[in-house]
């Protein structure tokens, strides 16, 4: 049994509703969502590292660093990458050219999981699964595919990741 | 990209609540949860064969058998079976002795997935994807960890599969 | 604006799901859902007194001997009563003939507040309603209609009060 | 046993999540949750008129007109009206001064009944046991409490209405 490491950079899958301004945002105090999904999946072996809470269309090489580094720190070789789905594609591809010896699983949703009927924890589960049996290299896991890193596509319209 | 086939048996993922007797049934016209887990999972590229709603509690090898001759039918290699947690280990290890050629994926639920905040999103989003990247062979999939069929214990005071 | 008081006796409202038993009971240390449906309900004024936790088939004339006890002890002349809804008329008929000077609106639901999709929250906000403006009696409300106790009749097949 | 008739004019109550735009609009046909919110609270005896799907921010007097001629128009003497809380106290008392012979009951919520976790549901309960028991006039009804038109008064702050 591998350990697992999840690193949290903020993304859909994390924001929640704020009825003040009636949109979304992330929680005021940075709370994220992830603990809360991997509870009801009764999922109990993982390590959470959360770096930040973000919007992914905002990131530039700065938090693109800030997740190499936090990979390269990690103690256990499966890791898991919470993100938007925004720029998820460039990030993964940015850390293939960056990192080496480590399982990368990048993960995200098209519904914040805190609305409920959100594609999170469906996504999460298959991140974390598959970070402990691909071999290394840098993936996306979402809405039941596998992509590697040069491969991952965000189709908006469909709301989904194809080929 | 593989073709996935999920086959469907029952288990605590598929029971609802009847308010008639106030215990939690399968749907009186059998209708299974699973088309939601995955359409909430935006996950939209497999193939569904509904053999029975049944609990894993009283299955038998007549049950075992229909699965063995529904998973030899399937024209994917990837396979996904949606099964009861109380005898998920037995009918993984009876299918690991009778069925080759073909990558086998156990999952349930330790909540329905009816009530909300169950595991079953989670443990389906998992299956799915362990199905297309293991190499042949019978496994479990529950709460983030992948089990060779051998190795299947459920741990029913924890509520989770375990070493 | 008057004072509310909220007696809870359990009932199906409060029932939580047990993934050892597969079964509703409730919660092993006793908590309510009623918080929880206040607080989603943005409903902060309040008083709670949570006299048992128990399914109202098993109420026989000590259970309604308590909750008389509790309606009568409650500074507030406002009151909601929370109960099963099997004996939930046997309880306000008995009640209508033991108790004066206040209004005391017994509710319930016919799915589990835990479980999602329950029509717990819909009726409690409707009892508390009723109880700060109807004149002193003893009510039901379930379903969006208000029954004086004497007319209170459960529908078992269609699950829902009518008269 | 009264009718009651239910006037839906949109507000925050029957928003939905949109993945495309990551933000919360009315459904693109202009479907309505009111239907879904009586469906779970098992009331089945309303009378539904959708007149609009609308933030209550852009009311001006035509849709406030509008509502006045819904109310006019109606054969039930028992009214509720879903809307925005944005200008919901405005509305009632615009009505306060146009309609008579009716009870008006305005209500909404404070979070998108789509989302879960809402005070939709809680908040349309109350509101259709209050249009059946209170005396002619317009009020409104939130989160636990029956204000007469006058006296409603949005604390956006505190997120709820108050004296």
């Amino acid at each position: 049994m591998k350990d697992v490491q999840i690193i949290v950079t903020g993304g859909t899958i994390d924001k929640v509703y704020d009825p003040t301004s009636e949109s979304l945002i992330f929680a005021k105090d940075d709370t994220s969502q992830i603990p809360g999904i991997l509870s009801i999946g009764r999922c109990h072996f993982t390590h959470l590292h959360q770096i930040m809470q973000k919007d992914s269309q905002v990131f530039d090489n700065a938090e693109r660093a800030a997740i190499v580094e936090a990979v390269q720190n990690a103690s256990p070789s499966a890791i898991v990458v919470t993100h938007g789905t925004a720029t998820l594609e460039l990030s993964a591809r940015w850390l293939a050219e960056r990192v080496s010896g480590k399982t990368v699983v990048f993960t995200g949703a098209m519904r914040p999981y805190s609305l409920g009927l959100s594609d999170g924890g469906f996504n999460l589960g298959g991140a974390i699964i598959a970070a402990q049996i691909l071999p290394e290299g840098v993936y996306g896991v979402m809405n039941g595919r596998v992509f590697e890193a040069a491969h991952l596509h965000k189709n908006t319209e469909e709301g989904r990741f194809d080929i």
